[in-house]
C-alpha cells in the first residue's frame, strides 16, 4: 500500500485498510504535533495552500502540520489579489502552482474543483472542501478523534443537528459504515439525513435510528457528534430558535448520558453546545480540533512519499 | 526567575529585575537579529500571530524574531476571512489556536482581550496591543533602545506629543519610574498626561516637569521621545496644525540639545520629525524599530522555555 | 564579478557577462527548484516580500525560491492593512523593513519606486515590477527559458501581441540585443512596438521585421513569445475581438511552424493561446513559469552573498 502522489479527493476512494494506515501514521506523529518531539521529515518540501474561500482552522492546521514536519508553506493569499481576478482558469493556476510546490491543499466553493485540479496536477492535490462536495480530511480527523477518545470498533454514535446539508456528517456516516457502527440520527424534520444515505447505510448492515429528540438519543451512545445549524436554512427566525434550543447540549442533558460519552463538534460552534459543557469530561471538541494536526501531518507525509 | 509559560499582558507585572533579565537576553540575541550569527533555538516551534487589527511593523518584527530563531510563523490572516466572521468567540478561537502553536501573539482592538485570552490558553499569550489597554513589547523595545543608545540609570528624558491618549508613553513612564528617571512632559494643554499618572510618578520619587515648549524641554535631556499627534483629536484642523508645528523636531531645534541627545519615535511618523533629522547623529527611531527584533526574540525564547 | 548587495532594478544595468553568470547559477540551482535536492544556502536569512499591488505568480515563485534555499519569507501582507494606510512614506517603510530582513522584493504600482527604495535601503532591493517601469526578473526567466528550451545564440524569435504597452517584451528585446537575435514583431497597428525601441535595436545591429500577420511570422522562428492583449486598450470591444482572434495561437497555426518551435507566454493567459496547444511539444509556458524559481533562487543567493 503506497500513498505517494495520491490525490485525496473523497472518502469514497479509501478502504478500511487505507484509513487504518492513515490513522496509525497519525498516532505515530502525534508527539510531533504536540511539540513533544521534532521532525525534519518534510524538510525542503513546499506545501501550496490555496483557499479560494476562507476556512481559518482548516488552513491553520494544515500549515502547522507542514511546519511541524520541517516543511514550508506557500500561500495563495486572498483570492481578490490573485490572477483569478484576471480571469485565469483553475486548470492554469494549478499547472503554475504545481511548479512551485510538492503538494497542493485546495479549498474551493465549487463542487468538483479538487477533482478537476487533480487532472492537471503532477503533485498530489488534497481536497480541503469543495463546496457542497467533499472534505475528506475532516472525516479523517473525526475518525481519529473517535479512535483516540472512544473506540471505532462497535461504536454507538448519535449525530445531531443539520443532517441534510451537513457534508461533514454524510462523509462520516460513510466511513463509520466501514467499521460497523450503530448510528442514531437526531434532527428536526426539515434537516433530516437524505433518504439515499440512510438507505445506503442500511444496505451496509448499519443499524440506523432516526429521532428528533436528543434526550432519547443520548442515553446509550459513546459519542455525540453535534453540527452547526445555520440560521439561513430557516425562513422563520422563531422556527430556527425553537429547533436550535431543542438540540442544545447542556450539562443537564449530559446527566442522562454514559459517563464516558464524548461530545464532538467540527467547530466553530454557535449555540449548539452550552459553554458550561467545556469543563466536563464529555467535552472533546477542542481536542478534536487539535487532532486535525497529526492527521494532516500523516496525510502530507504519506502523499509526499516521506513515509510509507 | 523563570519566564516559561508566562503571559506577557502588561508592564505592571514586571519588576525591575525581570525587565533587566529580558533586556540582557535581548542583548545576547542581537547578533542573531542583525544576521551576524544563526540560531536554531526555536526550531520545531510554531508562533501563532493573531492580529485582529493591522499593525504592520509590530507583526513583521515578531515574525522576523521567530524566524531568526529558527521557528515558524502561523498567521491568522485577515479577520474577515476568519471564523470570527461566523460569530466565534475569542475564547473558542484561542482554545483552537493553542492546539496549533507554542505561543500566541495577540493584537486586538478591545481593551482586556489579551487578559481574557490568557485565561483560556495553555500556551503563553503575548499582548501586542489591546486597544486603549497595553502594548508591553513596545515598552520593552523602548527601554532596550534607551539602554543601548543612551543609559537607563539616571536618565533625563523628554516625552513630547500626545501624552493624553498615548498608551506607549504611559507604559514607558511606569517602567522608567523603576529606574529613577527625570521626566519632562511636553504637550499642548489639550493632550496633557493624565493627572493620576503624574501623581503616581511623583509618589515613586520621580522628578516630573510639565511644559508646552519643546525648546525649553530639550536643552538638558538625554532622550527626546516624540509620539504621533492624531489629527482626529482636534475639532479644528487649524488648531491641529498649530500644535503639530510647535512640537515638530527640526535640525534647528536640535542645535539647542546636547550632542549625545537621541531622538526616538514609535513610528510610523507623520510630521513630528523633519526628515532632515534622519541624517543627524540624534536620529535613533529606525534603530529603535530594529531593536524590536532582539527584544521580541528574547521574549519568545523566554516564554517558550528555550532560554532561562 | 560580485553581486553581493546589488540592487536589481532594471535590465539596463546588466552586461551580457552578468546575465550569463546569473543564468549559469540558475542552472546549477535548478535541481533544488525541482525538489531533486535540498539546500540550506540561505538558512537564517529573511526575505521581505512587499507587494503593493498583487501579482500572485511572481510573489509565489519568489517565496518558493527563498524557501527551497532554506530561507524564510516575511510578508508585508495586504496594503490596506499596513502603515501605508496611516500615511507613511515608502522611504520610511523601507528603512524599517530593512531592519527585519536580508533582502527586499518590491512590487509597486508607481514607476521608479524600486529605484527610490534602493536609495534608502542597506539591504538589496529586487524590483518585481514598478508600474510602467521595469520587471527585470521576468526578463531573466524569459532568457533562462529560451536558453534551456531553445538557444540564446543566433535566436530567431517572434514577439506577438501588445508590443506597445508590454513592459515584458521591451525589456526582453533589450536583453536579446546583447545576444544578437533576429526579431519579428507581430502586432496590430494600434499596439506596435514604440519606434524608439525599434530604432535602438537596429542601432545594435539587430535584424527587426514588423508584421501584423502571425502566419507570416511563424514559419522560420525558434521561439514565439505571446503576450496578453488587454481589452481595456480598445475603445471598441468588436475591434478587440477581431485583433485577439487574428493573433490567437492554435494547433492549426503551429502546423506551419518548425517542429522545434517553442511557444512562450508570461501568464496568466486569456485567449491568446488555445488550450489545445497545451498538449503539443510546442507548449513551453508552464515550464517558463517554473523556471522563475531557479532564476529567482540564483538572484536571491547572489545578492545575499551566499554564492559568488
Amino acid at each position: 500500500m503506497t500513498f505517494k502522489d495520491l490525490h485525496i479527493i473523497s472518502m469514497k476512494s479509501f478502504s478500511r485498510d487505507m484509513i487504518d494506515h492513515i490513522l496509525d501514521t497519525a498516532e505515530k506523529l502525534e508527539p510531533i504535533a504536540s511539540s513533544k518531539s521534532k521532525s525534519d521529515l518534510l524538510k525542503g518540501k513546499v506545501l501550496a495552500v490555496m483557499f479560494f474561500e476562507p476556512s481559518t482552522r482548516t488552513r491553520m492546521s494544515f500549515e502547522t502540520a507542514m511546519m511541524r514536519l520541517g516543511g514550508d508553506v506557500l500561500s495563495l493569499g486572498s483570492v481578490d489579489a490573485s490572477s483569478i481576478a484576471k480571469g485565469e482558469t483553475l486548470a492554469d493556476t494549478i499547472r503554475v502552482v504545481q511548479g512551485y510546490s510538492n503538494a497542493i491543499v485546495l479549498r474551493h466553493n465549487k463542487e468538483g474543483a479538487a477533482q478537476l485540479a487533480s487532472e492537471f496536477s503532477s503533485v498530489p492535490i488534497i481536497n480541503a472542501g469543495d463546496g457542497a462536495g467533499h472534505h475528506p480530511t475532516q472525516t479523517f480527523l473525526d475518525l481519529y478523534t473517535i479512535r483516540r477518545e472512544s473506540h471505532l470498533e462497535g461504536l454507538k454514535i448519535a449525530l445531531a443537528g443539520d443532517l441534510k446539508y451537513g457534508r461533514t456528517v454524510h462523509s462520516l456516516c460513510y466511513a463509520l459504515s466501514l467499521y460497523g457502527a450503530e448510528i442514531t440520527l437526531v434532527s428536526p424534520k426539515e434537516l433530516r439525513m437524505p433518504a439515499e444515505i440512510v438507505d445506503d447505510l442500511k444496505s451496509h448492515n448499519i443499524k440506523v435510528r432516526e429521532t428528533d429528540s436528543i434526550e432519547e438519543a443520548i442515553t446509550d451512545v459513546d459519542v455525540l457528534y453535534a453540527t452547526r445549524i445555520q440560521k439561513e436554512r430557516f425562513p422563520d427566525p422563531a422556527e430556527y430558535r425553537k429547533v436550535a434550543n431543542s438540540l442544545q447540549i447542556t450539562p443537564e442533558l449530559l446527566e442522562k448520558a454514559k459517563p464516558e460519552l464524548k461530545v464532538m463538534h467540527p467547530l466553530p460552534r454557535t449555540n449548539e453546545i452550552d459553554p458550561r459543557v467545556d469543563d466536563t469530561p464529555h467535552a472533546c471538541y477542542f481536542k478534536q480540533s487539535f487532532y486535525g494536526v497529526p492527521v494532516r501531518m500523516a496525510l502530507l507525509a504519506l502523499v509526499m512519499g516521506a513515509l510509507e
